[in-house]
């Protein structure tokens, strides 16, 4: 008998298979299938497949994996574009009880050897277009994972390198596959590397309730209730296509594959096909504003765009705008499914001169309907700094939509969680508004002269020099001032760093200006993002 | 050390509270509050508040209810109309720990007395409007609850009973109380009362995990994500309003109060507030189809209704598709948190005849998107039927959108959880598309002569007949054929049995034609269902 006594709500009504089920996001694709079994799934050029098809074959992937010896809580790695392979494998791997590595596709074959051997991957799905990246990484991997290839007729190049085809596996598979849903929906359902700008990536594990819960979350901010058609630009194997391969089973939409992001399919496709939803970073929405003006005629429906990793500029707004098309702003990490703030939009902003609107979308924003905590806070008392759009604090959240932890990893876990929040390593102030605005990461802070100045910020107004391309500013040491900030600018056209120098003094406080200037093409990670720890390496040697 | 080798999912990637975070609807009105602390979240008469001020009010609340000394799973009940204090009683009492009882207004002082008995009531708020049976159900109970008086200044009549006010009991409180989420989400959030069309009304348990499900599930089944106006037409007594409260949270909506359902403030609020979206009985489309032409007029925008209760006939979907309102029938039991099935429309059928629209649209439908489990079943085995639309069985639901159980009732809870599948009571077929359509109650089913009648096929044809406004068809004892069907209509306008015997005899097979008619009005529960034991009885006395 328990000491205190128990709530009558405690007595005799426990769970039980009737009034309780695990959360997993394969319940969407199932009740896609049994609810809207003719509806288009899935798009990929010529091919059209139903819910129901698409059902049907993750349930012949599923027991095939499980055939291959797959057992649970093992890894099934995948690179491939965004095909229907890859979409039914965000289904199918987590239905043969397996974790679905999806592996980013610009890797060189050094850090895909390194991810699969992390992971310990079993079985690996190979488009043909990176078979060459592949087989290199496989001589180097002591442990070779089953290999399938993913022969897409609608691709020429690349070769065979694995065991069997994609679709001979499928032919070794049950249509009629009973899925057993997890015993916990803690349980593992994906294992994601981050892109890692410094050091070896670190394998980010999700669950199935946080992808189920993240899939909801992105219906329920981006208002995605009306049968969307989603095309895919953004990689799925970015979060997990920031779980919009479940949202899409949930709302019982429509995916449209796109192999390679480039202008005129995309138009070509929101055309033809309808699209509504599309999610890109703001180059790639640049890209598009830049686009021959013949292409963007003749849309006439309305397009939402999802954009994340920098805040989308005032000409990109403008430019989307000007094609119908309205831009949300979202951020996240791979530690957080992908986007959990939004800068959720209100409508009396509607009004605003476009500067103003720029200025208010380019914030990250609010906590996404389902995190549950999000906060800018001092990193070691965790107490939050005012709201007063100036004070900087770390971005920490908490709640569902929070990995597990890093897979073999836990000092770095436990780091990442310190004090009950997870840290994101960025930067932030908060405004009067509870909207939060990234002023940069911590580690690309610089320190001179004892003040601390914001790369983020002497970038920004690098940006608006007409002359800049991409800027990126860093610490350069320095005897006097401990660090200085040193600009790397990739320039269209002539200017001196005089010039440059002379901008900036004109428009920031004099300490923040750079004291060093160099000009030349940027190194970035295979996901685009600026790698500013070769830039601090090369401060050294100037 | 374990015996089998643990996956490397399962080791060191634990719950702790950065990750992790228990699902409480609560978490909707704490982020509405931040997100949008001037957006208009409820309306009542001329009263207006904000997400903040309700936020705030309902801290207030919360602590107040604990400094009376209210523990965690206790029970707070509430009797009142849909005003303000109900929609804040939805988040205050789950906050302060306890569990929210809602009960129908209509009930008389003894079904109030036993509920508030049964669900050991330790404090009830109750609105002015309904003293009277309040003050008789008191006087009937041995342990007496605290009661506070909801004194609303738009309310004329009544008195107060209490030891104080609700006004006076929130200045008690603490609008900075800090609120602690239940540490398991599987805590009770509130008990509703079955309205019992036989015996004893049995108290259902919501936990919160449930009503954040179901609140998301209504979100997206309904496409409720533009930040709705929702009027409040459906009571809050009812399955906790569907859920509702805590989905217009979710969405930071608009609650629009409704103190009694009458035609004009209804059609005036659509205008006036711009509403967008209500829920009613198919009684109370009619009521408004059935309204003056003059306050239709001048409803420019969109309007969504949600109907349940019994199948909206196509008089009432053709009235509400002229005045630009579209229906959307849903079905759900108490046990189920209100809709947990809806009938999901298809594009395609939007093109079909009225008749066929109707008859399309008044099947029940499929699983709403966070159900678990539907089908359709033979009680003892199981087996589900097959779906041709003809072969009848039991309506079960399983999964995260059915009932804890049955408070203090274990043995009725392990009846209807049978073999792991909420068994609902009522009789449906499936459809070669997937859809239920409900055939009867089980109890309600005629067996004459061998043959199961469903009375539901004989009321749909009687109610064809134009002089039928109410019509119930029960089991009349028979020594010849065990049972034989026996209809009762409340009728418009002279008729005779004989023209409605004839009338069904050209509709229906022979067997399943009444043998007997008898005219008056017919016994209704207090939420308006026709209470079928009480004519079963009085075919005995024929």
């Amino acid at each position: 008998m328990p000491a205190t006594p128990m709530s009558i709500f405690d007595q005799q009504l426990d769970q039980n298979s009737a009034n309780y089920a695990t959360l997993t996001p394969v319940s969407f694709l199932e009740r896609s299938a049994q609810v809207y079994p003719k509806r288009t799934a899935i798009v990929h050029g010529t091919l059209r497949r139903s819910w129901l098809e698409t059902w049907q074959r993750c349930r012949r992937l599923a027991s095939a994996l499980q055939g291959l010896g797959i057992k649970a809580g093992e890894t099934v790695s995948i690179i491939a574009p965004n095909i229907p392979e890859h979409y039914e494998a965000h289904f199918a791997v987590p239905m043969s009880g397996a974790v679905l590595n999806s592996i980013n596709t610009r890797l060189d074959p050094e850090a895909v050897a390194f991810i699969m051997e992390h992971a310990e991957t079993r079985v690996l799905l190979v488009d043909r277009e990176f078979s060459t990246v592949v087989s290199r990484a496989l001589k180097l991997m002591p442990r070779k994972p089953i290999v399938i290839d993913i022969d897409d007729p609608q691709y020429e190049g690349g070769e065979l390198i694995g065991q069997m085809r994609y679709e001979e596996l499928l032919a070794k598979g049950d249509e009629q596959f009973i899925y057993t849903p997890p015993d916990d929906e803690w349980r593992a359902i994906s294992l994601n590397y981050t892109s890692g700008t410094t050091g070896n990536p670190k394998g980010v594990v999700y669950h199935h309730r946080g992808a189920y819960l993240n899939a909801l979350s992105n219906i329920v901010s981006w208002g995605m209730t009306e049968k969307p058609v989603y095309l895919w630009t953004l990689p799925m194997f970015h979060c997990n296509g920031w779980c919009f391969p479940w949202a899409l089973a949930a709302v019982s939409g429509t995916n449209v594959c796109l192999r390679h992001v480039r202008v005129e399919p995309i138009f070509e496709l929101i055309r033809k096909e309808g699209v509504d939803h599309f999610c890109g970073a703001p180059i790639v929405l640049n890209m598009l504003n830049g686009g021959p003006q013949a292409l963007k005629e003749g849309i006439e429906h309305k397009v939402k765009v999802m954009t994340a990793g920098a805040a989308p500029p005032a000409s990109v707004i403008e430019g989307m705008e000007a094609l119908g098309f309205s831009v949300t702003h979202v951020y996240g990490l791979t530690e957080t499914y992908g986007p959990s703030v939004v800068c959720a939009w209100k409508g009396e902003w509607d009004e605003l001169s476009l500067t103003e609107r720029a200025r208010l979308k380019s914030r990250q924003g609010v906590k996404a309907p389902m995190l549950e905590g999000l906060m800018v806070a001092d990193p070691v008392t965790l107490e939050p700094v005012p709201a007063d759009g100036i004070t900087i604090g770390e971005i920490m959240m908490r709640g569902n939509l929070v990995m597990r932890g890093y897979l073999k990893n836990p000092s770095a876990s436990e780091e990442a969680f310190a004090g009950g929040w997870f840290h994101s390593g960025d930067l932030a102030v908060c405004h009067p508004d509870n909207y939060i605005e990234i002023k940069d990461r911590s580690k690309d802070v610089i320190i001179s002269g004892g003040e601390n100045i914001s790369s983020i910020e002497v970038e920004d107004i690098l940006y608006r020099h007409p002359k800049v391309r991409e800027a990126a500013v860093v610490a350069r040491p320095d005897e006097k001032w401990g660090e200085t900030p040193c600009a790397f600018i990739d320039a269209s056209g002539e200017v001196t760093a005089e010039e440059i120098i002379e901008f900036c003094r004109a428009n920031m406080a004099h300490f923040k200006v750079p004291k060093t200037v160099v000009f030349g093409e940027l190194p970035k990670t295979s996901t685009g993002k600026i790698q500013k720890y070769l830039l601090r390496n090369r401060t050294k040697e100037l």
